[in-house]
């Protein structure tokens, strides 16, 4: 019966190991399977410590015991230079470790002992035997009585601690073996999440200098065009908020990605006003027809000028088209009504809202509610009814912020 | 003895599992598995085929026979209806499985018997009968007597397909249970390595498309200052060709790192020049000392645009010194030798040598040879003369490109 129930236990460390390789915080589970050797086996306490490669250290990640049997909290950081450690990655010492898979205390003792005989009475002996002593001392501190050591190609990524047995008895080498396999996938699994965790961050570092160079580049047109100052923040904001809007209310089913399409687009939808002549843009005055076209050239130059980002084929489709108009009276191409994209027709109706309700030097804004009342008034002739009806429902419930 | 090689087999094995976790492209961990199978173990051939998300099928990736024997090539790809995928994915057909770790040739062959027994010739039986016979038909085709499912949470990712065995007996269970934890770590590593895979992609992908967005920031300016046309481009070549001949003639130790930066640096150096008035900049002839003063300040206002991207700080420090000179009689600030980043010491020479060298609408541009000339005579007043060095040097010897 004991013996089926330490199979038993094996089987289920075992299973817990090699499940542990898919977290990727495998600190949950070492701590799960902390928790179960001291539950599952006659062991009082036992504990871990991880590498810190950052800290180029190692820390006690977690201590457990049966019957309030801990290991001290207080020596949480292990430097390189713990004896435990050197005796572990420091080749001289290689020789001192009589189980190839951990050091057991009473071996230790014995060794000491044997060596005092030996030396009788020379002083402190060798590096080695002081190693030894100080080994001891540590497991005496940390009420251990065997650690195991988890290594990953030769690398100590971990060490488990265990504390006495509670019938007394000496770890034997099959234990020992066993712990160091869990050891072992312990060392794997932290490998492989701080890989993960490494690869994450990288994504996330890169995603995150994509979108910020979008910002930049969306502000270089309001370094030319003074009267624009946070145009294109605010009409992204607003595009996104009437998207989100649509998706509420049924009229939309825009998936996250369309939300980063729309969020990019909506801060280069100008982008293509950096082709355009100063003196045009920054024309107070009535443009004449020929001024007016390279004006509206804006829309096609700037998908022009993002040509190396034509992958993001949603965000070129509002820039080039967000000055079509529903009833097919707009440019660059005169589209109408569903043959307008949706992103365009949603950035349509915001850059107008922007547009309308800023100051120009020229003339002042109309406020947010006289807006709202050309968008409504317009909806369906210059806007896609469904998008104005989203802004409307916004400026309505008091969520529309610009 | 022989046990003992039975052991020994299933302990590698079970070794270059576990290893295979770490290995990210777990495909040739994979073939060496198969090869060992079938190597260690008296079976005459193995396979294994994975899921290939992508296509929502399953491909064979490796099959591998002692003598000759191997799965027929020319069925690659097991489509989702295939019946021995049907068999593991659906869950009518789970009654069918009889040992729980894979199906056995001769359990099915018996099972069928059985229910042609009890159904009494009444016609091809239900649907279940129909699918054993059609898995019989794929074993027998593909030469197979046992086929084992890598399953991970549930689902199928791979599957172990076993040719006979050379001494003709039936795989027991315990041998079915062991190649059933094998094909689970195989699953395993598939999925870690499947995810590993999409985020480096992602990575790569969020990588290169800031590096894209950098360019399309760069040419922003170049849409302005028509003077200037792959100006911006010349310059990045250049100050990547001046650094890597620093670093092999010893005058420079950069860093793939510093690479980057300057790559960067070398696209935006001018990015400033956005913010100074057209007239300014086209200017084709002599500028008022005000005029001058606000296109010096392309350097700063640079900065200033860039600042979101304040993490490149050396690619900053590209943009707002690149005008110093190294007789401290530059700007912005006027520093001095290797006060002045060298980095910016770097795109400095490049950017004169490039502005020397192209034809502007009121000049003629110099030749490479007049351009080196002038660079030879200013190195060390207004070029730092490392980098004025590694230009000449890459000129002699026939490798300055622009």
């Amino acid at each position: 019966m004991q013996k089926t129930s330490k199979i038993d236990y094996k089987k289920e460390l075992e299973t817990a190991s090699k499940g542990m390789i898919m977290i990727h915080d495998p600190q949950l589970l070492i701590k799960l399977i902390v928790r179960m050797i001291v539950n599952k086996l006659d062991i009082k306490h036992a504990g871990m410590i991880l590498e810190d490669p950052k800290k180029d250290s190692y820390v006690l990640t977690i201590s457990r015991g049966q019957h309030g049997y801990k290991i001290p909290a207080g020596f949480a950081r292990f430097e390189k230079n713990n004896p435990i450690i050197k005796l572990f990655t420091e080749k001289d010492y290689k020789s001192l470790r009589i189980n190839k898979n951990g050091v057991i205390a009473q071996d230790i003792n014995r060794m000491i002992w044997q060596e005092s005989v030996i030396a009788n009475g020379n002083g402190n002996g060798n590096g080695a035997t002081k190693l030894l002593h100080e080994v001891a001392d540590q497991m005496r501190i940390h009420n251990i009585v065997a650690c195991v050591p988890g290594l990953y190609r030769d690398k100590l990524l971990a060490v488990l601690m265990l504390g006495e047995k509670n019938d007394g008895s000496k770890f034997d080498d099959d234990e020992l073996d066993f712990f160091a396999a869990l050891a072992h996938d312990v060392a794997m699994a932290i490998r492989n999440a701080q890989l993960f965790e490494n690869l994450q961050r990288e994504a996330d570092k890169n995603r995150d200098l994509f979108l910020r160079t979008v910002i930049v580049l969306g502000s270089t047109i309001e370094a030319k065009d003074k009267y624009t100052h946070g145009h294109s923040r605010r009409v992204t904001d607003y595009s996104i908020a009437i998207a989100r809007q649509m998706n509420q209310n049924g009229t939309g089913h825009f998936s996250e990605e369309f939300m980063n399409q729309l969020y990019i687009s909506g801060m280069l939808h100008d982008i293509g006003k950096i082709g355009v002549p100063e003196a045009i843009l920054n024309n107070e005055g009535k443009l004449t027809a020929e001024e007016f076209d390279i004006m509206r050239s804006h829309t096609v130059y700037g998908v022009e000028i993002l040509k190396p980002l034509s992958e993001l084929e949603d965000s070129l489709d509002g820039v080039k088209y967000h000055h079509e108009r529903y009833d097919g009276k707009g440019y660059p191409e005169g589209l109408k009504g569903e043959d307008i994209p949706i992103i365009a027709a949603v950035i349509a109706v915001a850059d107008a809202f922007d547009a309308m309700t800023t100051d120009r030097p020229y003339r002042k804004g109309l406020t947010h509610d006289q807006g709202i009342k050309e968008i409504d008034k317009h909806s369906g002739d210059q806007f896609h009814p469904l998008t104005a009806q989203a802004m409307i429902e916004l400026f309505n419930a008091g969520k529309l912020l610009g």
